[in-house]
C-alpha cells in the first residue's frame, strides 16, 4: 500500500493544436496515442514526460464534467493522478478518515487501469486520482 | 535539450494541515523539507511521490502571486514543473516561437534550481515552470 507515483497531470484544453505545437514542437515531448474514454466523457491525448505524462482532456461534449469546467473556469489543470500499490485499502483508508469521494468503488479508466476520484473538497481544492494497473 | 520528467506539481494552499493529513497520515507520502523563497513570496513544503514531488505553496502574504491566486481562484492547483536539460537552449526556442515568459532570464527557485514559467497564455492555460539543476 503505497504511493509509487504521479501517474499523469491532466489538463482541460480547448486548443488541441496550440497545446500539440507547445508540448510535441517546442519542448520535444513524445506524444503517445489518443483514446476516447466514454465514461468520462472525454478524448485523451497524452505526451510522455519522463516517467509520468501529460494528459489533455478534450470534452466529448459541453455537458461532460470537463465540458463544464472549461465553461466555467477555462482551459488549464484539471486534476492528478497518484499511481498506488494497494487501491481497494487506500479505498477503505480514505472512507474511515471521511475522506469524501466521487464513486462509492474503483471504475475503469483510461489504459485498463482501475481508478478513483477524491474529491477537491476533501483535498486542498485539487481533484486527485489514483489509479492501479489491473 | 530534453525534459527529463516532471519535476513537481506545485499546489496553491489555505489549510496545509488538512494537506498534511491527507499527503503524509493516510496516503503516506514522505514530507520534505520547508523553504521560503522570498522571491516568489511563498512557503514551499515537499511531498515525495515517486520520482517526482508535490509542492504546497502557502503566500507570505495577500499581495503574492499566490496570495492573489487564492483570492482570485481558491486554493488547487497552481502550476507543474518540467525538469529539463538545456534550460538556456529551451529559452531561446520558447522565444523564436513567440512563446510568453514570465520573465526574461531564468531564475534562482527553491532547492537551488534555475527556473522560467511559461504564460499561461501561451501554454493552454497551464502555468509552466522549466527548471534545470545548476
Amino acid at each position: 500500500m503505497k504511493v509509487t507515483g504521479i501517474s499523469h497531470i491532466a489538463i482541460a484544453g480547448d486548443n488541441p493544436e496550440q497545446t500539440r505545437i507547445l508540448y510535441e514542437d517546442i519542448l520535444g515531448l513524445i506524444s503517445g496515442s489518443s483514446e476516447v474514454v466514454e465514461q468520462e466523457g472525454v478524448t485523451t491525448h497524452f505526451y510522455k514526460a519522463g516517467e509520468s505524462t501529460i494528459e489533455l482532456l478534450e470534452p466529448l461534449s459541453a455537458e461532460t464534467p470537463v465540458g463544464k469546467f472549461l465553461e466555467k473556469r477555462g482551459p488549464g489543470l484539471h486534476h492528478i493522478a497518484l499511481e498506488v500499490e494497494g487501491l481497494d485499502a487506500y479505498v477503505r483508508k480514505l472512507k474511515e478518515a471521511g475522506i469524501m469521494l466521487l464513486s462509492d468503488e474503483p471504475t475503469l479508466g483510461a489504459h485498463d487501469m482501475r481508478i478513483i476520484f477524491i474529491h477537491p473538497k476533501s483535498a486542498g481544492g485539487v481533484l486527485i486520482e489514483l489509479c492501479e494497473h489491473q
